[in-house]
């Protein structure tokens, strides 16, 4: 296809699949001309990853990295899911590197019984999450977190039994794609379940009555 | 206590005090001279709200509205919540007045048997997210939906449970700092969650057999 059609197929504009090319994001075409080039499938597909990355907010030498992963996944296929989704804000000032660095975070696995590894991204951003919590004055009590970690391990369990593994490719794009963007529905459905439950326990005594 | 003692016991900067004072986010102390004023703990824990929501991403106008409904709570408790929620990010482009607005946001709740209200700002984010999903190519499943739906009432219960709900003020203190700052908590946990059943599952099977 041409990149006129590439860029009806994609919803990204011209001057944004050009700027990809530059940076190397987006693979070249096959040149019919010396300024034409054809496109296939495999375009439509990366492009479509690289729009939703960014979408979620990920800065280009991000993108760049989880494309280098998707392309060259080398080691373990764990390992692999491990840095690219580190490569998912929010970002933390300051990488971790001392195993004492996240107190908060370490009783919270240590609680639910999962491994405590400052080296996992995520160890910071809980920690931080945690520091927000006390500060906010709604620390974390042994009663919330018990019902969050059942809770969000469900979750989780969904999601992994749904992650597709005959590519790594696929298992990446899934994995990335996946924590990025069920991250703002698992909050507005939250929101929308607290609006449901407080309608049904404030609710006026009479109008219970009334139903 | 004099301003310096607020500055050290809440941990926002001077230069922040004053302009919180002059944005009208902080009531002025009483005054002990025509430079000094001497403050009190409804100025440290009015300063801990306002720090609290502009480290969530508030805007000042939206902070403002949040202290007006903390302070004049006119209403029912549950409308009161519901306006001072619908401060909180994230900001959608257009507000919503027609009822046929958010389809698949209106699939989502019809199955999990809660109300449809397009003027809640949570059904916009819902949709915003859910068409998200589907640019991504990882749409939301009814497998996906039930389990998930389930999973966040338990987390919904949880938090509404416990709520104060002696005064309106602290009813809104908690319900707009508790959806802000626990669900950047949530994410990481997922995130941890995520990490933890994957190396179960994924992990060599011959590894497996030595433990």
């Amino acid at each position: 296809m041409r990149v006129s059609e590439l860029v009806a197929r994609t919803g990204v504009p011209l001057a944004t699949v050009k700027y990809y090319l530059r940076e190397g994001l987006l693979m070249p075409g096959e040149a019919t001309s010396a300024t034409q080039a054809r496109y296939g499938e495999e375009h439509v597909q990366r492009l479509g990853l690289v729009k939703a990355l960014a979408g979620a907010g990920l800065p280009i030498p991000r993108i760049r990295e989880i494309l280098r992963l998707v392309d060259h996944p080398d080691g373990s296929l764990f390992d692999v899911l491990g840095q690219a989704i580190a490569q998912l804000p929010p970002y933390l000032d300051t990488p971790a590197d001392d195993a004492d660095e996240f107190p908060r975070a370490r009783a919270v696995l240590d609680r639910l019984g999962q491994v405590y590894d400052p080296r996992y991204v995520a160890v910071g951003q809980l920690e931080r999450a945690l520091v927000a919590l006390e500060e906010a004055g709604i620390p974390m009590t042994e009663e919330r977190l018990d019902a969050y970690g059942r809770h969000v391990r469900g979750i989780a369990e969904i999601d992994i039994g749904l992650m597709p593994t005959a590519s790594a490719e696929d298992a990446i794009r899934y994995a990335v794609l996946g924590t990025a963007v069920y991250e703002p529905v698992i909050a507005a459905m939250r929101r929308l379940a607290h609006q449901d439950v407080a309608q049904k326990r404030l609710r006026n005594p009479e109008e219970q009555d009334q139903q």
